[in-house]
This record gives structure tokens, C-alpha cells and sequence, in this order.
């Protein structure tokens, strides 16, 4: 039996056909139109899977389950979408209106939850029975695994890594308190970090590499001079790796799991920002001579949202 | 059947034989005497069973375990007690060493996450399936129920909730790292701040309760004086809940529990803390508008190391 995986985003959804192992063996795409209301947006999706199907060769009966992971917050009990701002949806069914399509099994949960439950099946954290992956991008998400299964809470509120607080009276989030992670150890975060300094030191040469115009600057800018010595960038990259060691560390202080996965796409800064951390954890952790989980890159890339989601159960 | 459980702490060991329900059919006491060889403060424990069960009238055929609780960090795999500043106990082979008197399976963990399990199984989080109980004592210690099971990491070392940053480069810890949740609301601290505002307003209610010597000062006396409204008193006890409020929301945002449960010895302020930290915790949490876990105070008091330790499976 195959199980079909479903990556919703804001501007666009990835749908795969995936074995027992990850593999995926079809894949579609459509655009997310988040005009139209939310059951023609089903509609559209069950339309593309049905077209992947035909085109896989697979009938429904191959089928066990349908799985989508979304950017938000999901009931994983009753199928609901609770909140999920991107799209727009609130307190929307997606089981339900899924199901009109489909007579199958359909789970849904949050999209960085389901990439970790992905690299906890087929990717770089396969075979451990807890892990946490934490997606670095423009905001910071999180997925808990423990015992072999996607924990996201008791309301499906949990998982929100990025929005725990590590500095008292810190820095504004979006989300309206002060001082959350996401706002030191983001993409965003090294942006602003990097435009603080660029104020006073613009000899820097990531001056060069945004033309001189900071709306231009982004965080592949920052990794990439750090990696070339660039002192100014260095000195953000610092900050962005203690930042970052300073969260994985409170993870493993708090759930100590089996592996602490990065990914993400400042993860894609690969060795060099992996090898920061590493050196960086230990300073943060409370029992510096005991053993704790390893720190590892995630290894599905973008294919994670489908996998994950095709595993959901 | 009926179980036996140790509370292992610093100065003395309580222990009891706990029936299936929670309930203490039987006690007894000694104290702890860490200048003792390992294998004979476990030889006077094992003497102390052997006592209790005497005295109570049943028998070794009625008992199906033996768990203990220690403060430090124990591997309930191995059965070994790894790291205990306390008792000066590093790697040493608990479960081993009790068996050596007793034939029954032995288990121990950490004290905090034992006495969380004893509230999720006989005290105020009894039902729920998920559950993080928070001891505010002169440190902060935590114990995770996910699934109805103790979750203390694996490698042993997580719940330390103590030991999460909650203020980038804040206040120096005991443990050497800066900024640990435990220096902005446990006892310690509650001291610690009133001892700052006492130097500034000598006129508050406290300065008599401590008898104007700083150094007898006590958490209590804080408590007590903000409760009858000394507004020194008002402002240490706010920045407190304060602190205690994002750490409860954290564990919201990364865990999402069914319930949180607050214990330990600044958890006898009732009512009075908790009426202040419910209504603080809505501000800190990511999902303001959808439901969150309960919060409660812990119901077993000083039992619950004794009831916990039984339950350890």
C-alpha cells in the first residue's frame, strides 16, 4: 500500500504518491489561490491528486491514507484546521471536506511537525525513537517526536519552538510578545542583525552583495560572506549560532531527545553553520559531561512536507 | 499487589508501601548519611523496608516493585543513578545494589519528574494523559507525563526546565550558564529581588518580618507581605509571576500538556499564585484565542515523592 502526502503552503501545494520507505513515486503541483473560499480550494487539490493518480498508474485502491501538513495549527484529532493564517483558514474542516473526494483515512497536522515526522521515518533521524527538527527559515517551526509519534500537544498548540521566550523584555515578535526565538535565530533574525551592522560598518562585503541597498540583503548574503572571513558578517553569524545553540540547548535540557535536527533553508548553510552549533551547545546544556542527543542536518530537503505528510496516522 | 517507594533527598529518606490507587499504607523514615559508602547508605535503606514492611504486616509476596526517587539524574534504563551533588553519588548502580536485598524489579528517576508522575497518577492531574509538573523551590525542578509515561530524555537528562534560558546573558546561574528560568522564579529568587527593593525601600513590612537582617529573610515572608499588600512585597511577587507566567506559557508553546501543575514549597501561596499566574499566562502564549492546558497546584504535598516513587514503572 502507497499513502498519498500533501505540502500546503501559501503560495503553492505539493502532492506525492509515497511507499512504506519515503520513496516518493508520482509527484503534482498546483497554485494555492487563497481567493477562493475554502472548499473550491479542496476541490482543487482532490482534482490534482486525482490527476496524479491517472498519472501514476495507481488506482485508489493502492491507497491506505491521505495526510497534508499545513502552515498553522491543526487538530490532529478531528481533522480540523484551527488556524492557519497564510491561507487564511479558520476553524476550517479539512477532514470532512477532504472526505467528500476521497473515502479514505485523512490527517492533517502542522507543516514543520511533519517534516520532522518525515526525517524521523526516511530521512537523517530514521530509527530513533525521539527527535526534534527545527526549520530555520523566515520564522522558526518545530516538530516533536517521541516514542516513534508526532506529539503537537494536547489542543495542538505545541511545537512552537519559535515562539518560546529567550529574552526577557527582548526584541518584538510578530506574534505580539517580546523576546521570542525565532526573532534571534531566524533568517529574519540575521537580516536584522546584519542591516545593524552594516550601519556602522559598510566596508563589509555584503555591502556589495545586496548592491548597497539593505531591502536587498538576505540571509544566503550574511552565511555566505561569514564563510569567506568577512568579519562584519562573522560577527552576526556569532550571534546567530549562540542564539540558535542557546535553543537547541534548552531542548535538550527540557526533552532530551534522541537527535536535534536542522533544517530549513538557513540549514542550507550545511556544514559550516551544523559545525558552529555542535561547538556551540555544550556551553548551554546543563550536564556538560553526560552524553545528549546528536545534532544532525535534515536530509529530505523539500520533499520532507510531502513525505511527512504522507506518513501522518 | 502493593508498591514500595524511597523520596531520596539531602537530609533524610522517606519511604512507604503505596497501594494501586495512590494511597500511603504504611511510612517510615531515616536519615540520610552521605558520609556512608554508597553500598551501605543502600544497605540502611533495604534495613528501613525491611522495618516498614515488619511493621505494616504484609509481606514481600504482596509487593511488586521498589522505586526510588533521587534528587539528580538517574537513567531508568540502567537503573543508575549518574549525577547526585547532594548525596555525592556519581554513576552509581542503584538498581544493582537494591537488589542485592530485595528480588523485585527496582526502578528510580529524578525526584521532580517523580513526583509529577505521582500527581498524574493519584493527585490533581489523575486522568489526564499529558501533564508537566514545576516544583518552585530554592531551585525549579520539572517532571513530563507524555502519554500517560514519565518522559525524563533519553539519555535521562532533560526535564531541567530549571535549566532553560529564559534571558539571554541574564542573571548568573549556579549551573554557570546565565540567564536559567530558575533565577527569575523560584525561592532564590523571590529573595534575591526582595533583598535589591529592601535596599531601596527599608520602609516596606518585610524588613520587619526579617527582624531588619537581609540574611533571614525568606521567600514566605515576601509572599506574605505581598499578599497583605506591602507594595515592595507587590512588586517582587509581580516581576516573579511574571517570570513564572512566560515559562508556564513556554512549556504551553513547546509542549502544549493537558495540565500544568505547580508545586514545591513557593506553591503553598495557593490560591494567591495561582489566581495571578492564570491570568498572566494568556499574555504569553502564541495561540491566544484557542484553549490551552489547565493550570493547577499540586495536591499530594510532601507525599507525592513517596507516591511517585511507587509508581515508577
Amino acid at each position: 500500500m502507497y499513502r498519498i502526502g500533501l505540502d500546503i503552503g501559501g503560495t503553492g501545494i505539493q502532492m506525492g504518491i509515497v511507499d512504506e520507505k519515503g520513496h516518493i513515486l508520482e509527484k503534482n503541483d498546483i497554485p494555492t489561490n487563497t481567493a477562493l473560499p475554502f472548499s473550491e480550494q479542496i476541490h482543487a487539490m482532490a482534482d490534482g491528486v486525482k490527476i496524479m493518480l491517472e498519472r501514476s498508474g495507481y488506482s485508489l485502491l493502492d491507497i491506505a491514507s491521505i495526510g497534508a501538513g499545513v502552515p498553522g495549527v491543526a487538530d490532529p484529532r478531528t481533522g480540523e484546521v484551527i488556524f492557519c493564517t497564510n491561507l487564511s483558514w479558520h476553524h476550517m474542516p479539512f477532514r470532512e471536506e477532504f472526505r467528500k473526494y476521497y473515502d479514505k483515512p485523512i490527517f492533517v497536522d502542522n507543516d514543520a511537525t511533519v517534516a520532522g515526522l518525515a526525517e524521523s521515518v526516511a530521512g537523517v533521524s530514521a530509527g530513533s525513537s525521539s527527535s526534534v527538527f527545527i526549520t530555520i527559515g523566515t520564522g522558526i517551526g518545530s516538530g516533536i517526536i517521541i516514542n516513534g509519534r508526532v506529539w503537537s500537544g494536547a489542543h495542538g498548540v505545541g511545537s512552537e519552538l519559535g515562539h518560546s521566550i529567550l529574552e526577557l523584555d527582548g526584541e518584538p515578535c510578530t506574534c505580539g510578545n517580546r523576546g521570542c526565538v525565532e526573532r534571534y535565530c531566524s533568517a529574519t533574525a540575521i537580516i536584522r542583525m546584519a542591516r545593524e551592522q552594516l550601519a556602522r560598518h559598510p566596508e563589509s562585503s555584503m555591502m556589495d552583495s545586496c548592491e548597497g541597498d539593505l531591502k536587498k540583503l538576505n540571509a544566503r548574503m550574511v552565511l555566505d560572506a561569514a564563510k569567506e572571513g568577512d568579519s562584519t558578517a562573522v560577527k552576526v553569524f556569532r550571534r546567530f549560532i549562540r542564539a540558535l545553540s542557546m535553543t537547541v540547548a534548552n531542548v535538550v535540557n527540557i526533552l532530551d531527545p534522541e537527535m536535534i535536527v536542522l533544517g530549513g533553508g538557513v540549514a542550507k548553510a550545511g556544514t559550516f553553520l551544523l559545525d558552529a552549533v555542535r561547538a556551540d551547545v555544550p556551553n548551554y546544556v546543563l550536564y556538560k559531561d553526560l552524553p545528549f542527543g546528536r545534532i544532525e542536518l535534515a536530509r529530505l530537503g523539500s520533499d520532507a512536507g510531502i513525505i511527512g505528510a504522507a506518513m501522518l496516522s
